[in-house]
């Protein structure tokens, strides 16, 4: 178990590798193994190009035969944009397959497998399911649950505030913890803040290299990056032409309630897309938006706003996890809290639990999944 | 090396047997081996009674000649209220002695280890010195830096709320939480709360039977564990006479502005004691009560305080350190706050370093160093 384990972890470096390039696809990695040497890796590659197992295949070449495959999520069973990888691997002679984790949809969980044992492959696994898992958490969650994972990123202090009284917020964490911010937003589909926030803030929102350089992207894998759909809720179109967000790279998504197509006009002049959703009470219809953004293919939606968004979407049911950078600081009672919701008794205050905790830089990063 | 840390760890767990019994001495634990076996093992008794490395000496008798010594802190080597744990080591016949960390007092530290070494003891070390200092915080700091160790206890939510707006904050934390506080109160000199949190919370502030059996401690322990001096800050002596905190078992304190002896005479009839301290603007000068407990020979101080107070101490750069248990609620925007200062600025606010972070029940314990 621990050479499996070994070569999993290999697997999963190798998976790493196409955060930000595979998605929607899940982040997989594959490595090859003969006479315990390594003679074949890969990792997905962009949307409609092969998978890590046709890569690893393809590098190993004749040594494919008898080896043994580490595949961090269950081989597909199925014609997609690629042919199966099932197939792929039984046809190139691979003895046995360690999976890392099974694929989380009802409808594929297993198969994968299955036509493995009856081509007379061995199968072991999971091998680290958890951490195989972990690579890709909208990916997972989206096929278990048939909607897309919604995480919202906090950077705030240990006294719970996002910003001075000003509205002073850069920087509250440390560098490490930004460069992370990065790469969540490489990893993420789509990117979603409130008009409120590009008022106050005019984030640009886009991943860059030399802070994804510092989470630890290469110059290759950063040329390959698809940068996230940035989306801007903006109910009655207040968003300023020359905010920075219109002006970098990559696809910008502005979701109105008005209906006036003269309206959207000026945005559409800039390359920036618009689309109407229904409002309620004058806001947009948070579910109907998260709902559009599964309809585009979107699986892991990461939120990056103000404290009454983040109020918005909770009190919405649509948060599935908090990720708080927490710095070792203390701001004061004057500073702007983390969360815009007055809340009369205990009882009724929201309940998450810890999942992960890790320094990150001398911050740390806190993970809460919302039951 | 790892038959050495095996050994230390063990005379970790004595250690932790004399939390709350040896105070104001250090607790420390001693295990005595020969020919692999232990043959003797102790924890420092109550003041003015045997310390540990006596206590292992005596229950092994003749089995300490040609015996190592796994002591958590350096022996003594002077005559205080015991005569030097190094004469007793030496006259035993004990072989080697191994250490966990030195003696954090300037004039004494390494005096052992001399004498032990000057009588032909083989001394190694020092072995988990991180884990055997942590053992006594207290002692470490008060012995290093001539002045007593002042940490602050708070519980708070992940949006840094210590309260509702209405005062409402049993419980924030749960049980595991609350339990570890009863025991950092049992490991500490003095708890020292304010008169505003007296008035709103009407704490006991003694550490319980109940709550320290969840936190690991026996009932045997129990029975020897003496509580901690309860201070109340209360310039203007506004504590009811029937606050809970003067009908509970243990000393308390009330340091107070107010010189006049009459009015203390309703506190000295429940056996409560009462001390002058000197004002600055109406409240007590708190270097000055902090130098107080100094002298009556505290030195581990445990501040169980709302925001105001707390302020305070940060203030007046009397806090080496933040114990925050963290609660993955959120509590809203009209809670109370963790620190009530106002701060303008970023570059002024509070800056801390994560020392630890560990799980405790379904909250975190987050320790933080003021530098």
């Amino acid at each position: 178990m621990a050479k499996h384990q070994e070569y999993m972890q290999q697997a999963l470096q190798q998976a790493r590798l196409a955060w930000g390039v595979s998605k929607p696809n899940p982040a997989v990695g594959c490595v090859l193994v003969r006479d315990d040497m390594v003679v074949g890796q890969g990792h997905t590659q962009e949307l409609g190009h092969a998978h890590a197992e046709v890569m690893a295949l393809k590098q190993a070449g004749a040594n494919a035969q008898g080896a043994t495959a580490y595949v961090t999520l269950e081989p597909c069973s199925h014609y997609g944009r690629t042919p199966p990888c099932t197939k792929a691997l039984i046809k190139a002679g691979v003895d046995m397959v360690v999976y890392g984790c099974e694929d989380p949809n009802p409808l594929v969980a297993g198969r994968g497998l299955q036509q493995l044992k009856e081509a007379g492959v061995t199968v072991v696994g999971p091998v680290l399911p958890a951490a195989c898992a972990a690579i890709n958490p909208g990916f997972m969650h989206a096929m278990a649950n048939g909607k897309p994972y919604v995480f919202s990123k906090l950077a705030s202090s240990l006294d719970g505030r996002i910003a001075m009284a000003s509205g002073e917020s850069q920087w509250i964490t440390g560098a490490a913890a930004r460069a992370q911010v990065h790469l969540m937003r490489a990893q993420s589909c789509a990117v979603i803040t409130g008009i409120g926030s590009l008022l106050v803030d005019n984030p640009s929102m886009t991943c860059r290299q030399s802070e994804l350089q510092m989470a630890g992207v290469s110059d290759k894998q950063w040329a390959r990056i698809k940068q996230p759909l940035r989306v801007v809720l903006d109910s009655q179109l207040r968003a300023p032409i020359n905010a920075k967000i219109f002006a970098q790279p990559g696809p910008v998504l502005v979701l109105t309630c008005i209906d006036d197509i003269s309206l959207h006009q000026p945005y559409l002049d800039l390359g920036v897309e618009v689309a109407v959703v229904p409002g309620v009470e004058g806001k947009v219809d948070l579910a109907k938006a998260v709902q559009l953004l599964q309809q585009r293919g979107c699986q892991q939606l990461m939120l990056e706003a103000g404290a009454g968004l983040n109020a918005s979407f909770l009190q919405a049911g649509l948060v599935d996890n908090l990720q708080v950078f927490m710095a070792p600081k203390l701001l004061g009672a004057g500073g702007k809290p983390l969360l815009a919701q007055d809340i009369d008794h205990l009882e009724d205050a929201w309940q998450l639990a810890f999942s992960q905790v890790q320094q990150v830089g001398e911050d740390l990063l806190l993970s809460m999944d919302l039951s």
